[in-house]
């Protein structure tokens, strides 16, 4: 099962076809496909996180452009239609980098004709499942030089935040995608999740893919997580990350910030995976990095239920910066990063 | 108001009275009082944290004493059957110190007669709202020596955890109380509160005391609070306390290290607001301290609806624990204490 899919329509031409999703406002509760022919749809989609995570945003605006391609060839659409959808697709949120890469990517190729716009967003998807799995790799082996002798015999204890994950991605995960290859290679111990509020994707995502993968894993308020790290429970945090800067600061999930603090004193790594299409050189450091900031609702109301008084108001900052002085490492496709060895991404 | 009071039987003798308390588990959506009149009773509602927070407890803990002499009387209850009922609320929870304190210097005086009790427990509460606010004034002293010359014109930005307000005591308040002061002074500008997970009493409770005292307030996710302070938007952090360990470490709601982390990274004070009887001189340090772990339906669980997936497990600390070296300040009714630079609080 993809996170995100194309599916081509049987007997359709170039154009024909869908973008599938797995809807993961439904989840835990239930596995609910979304199918979206057109650009808004999937611009709603990703505002309202039915697909979230950087490299699955990726993935999103590669496959927006090929709808409105359909939707020019199907509605009647000039270019500066097509070009106003697309840049709809580009803005649908600010933070991860991946979004913008993906439709910049696909959308070069326009002049080329649909078959190529086609072939290249199909490749953003092969691309990012293929380097998950190298990302997975690279990451278990970077554990067990980082952890190797500090590890127990009931194996590697990891802490993650947020969910970067299968969901996050097309496939596999990047976070995830490291504890999955640490699984593979009879190593790993437990996994502490973070429930990640406001919206729960640890709680709710992580933990369902932990629940599928078989792993001994416990889930926690995100206020715990740094005392776990400081009750010396934890061999090293893993998360993933929306946007890398050029020098080693990386935007994530509200929540990340408090764990690296807590790994760093510590002495527990702090590795943050995430492929190269993460790391971006126009962005010089964290404090160039716009922070959305989603609004009182998600934080004063809890699963459709208001906990606050009437009236409340609430600060939302979906993202927070991680100094680079804080990441041990930065794990892609293609390398290791050491950002607080003074290793600079970009 | 009074968060716990005891309440006389009009014409009633010495031990006629009840416990009288706001049930927290109600706010903010309504004010009710549970009237409890026998010491399981009062141990169900320490258990459930219908009273909860460290001043409170002990409070709950000396009326607690005279629920037990009134029950030996109208029970015909022998010595053994009184002691094993005070025993029992003493472990009704275990970590804060104020709780079994309470119990304890009530209990000393049974040998004097049921006056004496009397005296003792209500002196217990009457010292409490006399400390409380000679701690928020002492508190708002220390916050114009730290940050005198660092709090724009707009007045001081707090930043606070759970509930140490009115709420947690029996008025006023220890880390809201020196909220209170601060805005008595007009040099209040904003508070931030952590809704704090899982129960949410940044969100209910905190926010509810800020609503009625007309503050400018925002409610922030748990994982949230770090990174406001890095980005400059908090002039101080002020947090309650359930225990303070003879060196200077301190237990308070989990979620509470996160913020003395980042405070200490971004130069700013981190101060604790508790009454002299949180100070442990038995406990030598934060390591002595028994974390409570409150089991996983609060974490998995919210308002009666499973968020993660069936049967998802949770670690469920109700505290975290801040050393010595992260606490710029505590303030209690009679000093300020400089964990960070060295002084020992017992």
């Amino acid at each position: 099962m993809r996170t995100i899919d194309w599916r081509e329509e049987p007997g359709g031409g170039v154009l024909d076809g869908a973008v599938v999703i797995v809807d993961q406002t439904a989840l835990p509760d239930e596995v609910r496909h979304l199918t979206i022919t057109d650009v808004d749809g999937l611009v709603d989609a990703v505002r309202r996180l039915a697909v979230r995570g950087a490299p699955a945003l990726g993935a999103a605006g590669a496959l927006g452009v090929l709808l409105a391609l359909r939707q020019a060839r199907d509605e009647g659409w000039g270019d500066d239609e097509v070009a106003k959808a697309v840049d709809r697709l580009r803005h649908a949120r600010p933070t991860a980098v991946n979004l913008a890469w993906g439709v910049d990517r696909v959308a070069a190729r326009q002049g080329e004709g649909a078959p190529a716009v086609r072939a290249e967003a199909r490749a953003v998807l092969e691309e990012d499942v293929v380097a998950n799995q190298a990302m997975g790799e690279r990451g278990a082996d970077l554990l067990d030089e980082l952890c190797g002798a500090g590890a127990g015999p009931a194996g590697l204890r990891l802490h993650t935040h947020c969910n970067a994950g299968a969901l996050a991605c097309v496939e596999f995960g990047t976070a995830l995608g490291v504890v999955r290859a640490v699984q593979a290679r009879g190593r790993l111990g437990r996994v502490y999740a973070d429930e990640t509020r406001p919206l729960l994707q640890g709680a709710r995502l992580t933990a369902w893919e932990l629940d599928r993968m078989g792993v001994d894993y416990r889930v926690v308020v995100d206020g715990a997580g740094p005392s776990l790290i400081a009750r010396g429970l934890v061999d090293a945090v893993v998360v993933g990350a929306d946007r890398v800067a050029a020098n080693g600061d990386v935007a994530n999930k509200i929540g990340t910030y408090p764990l690296a603090l807590a790994a760093a004193r510590a002495g527990v790594p702090f590795v943050v995976a995430a492929p190269e299409s993460t790391v971006d050189p126009a962005t010089p450091d964290g404090d160039a990095i716009h922070i959305e900031d989603r609004g009182d609702d998600e934080v004063v109301s809890f699963a459709g239920r208001r906990v606050a008084p009437a009236g409340a108001r609430a600060v939302n900052p979906a993202f927070d910066i991680t100094p680079a002085d804080l990441v041990t490492a930065l794990v892609t496709e293609a390398r290791v990063v050491r950002p607080q060895a003074g290793d600079r991404p970009a």
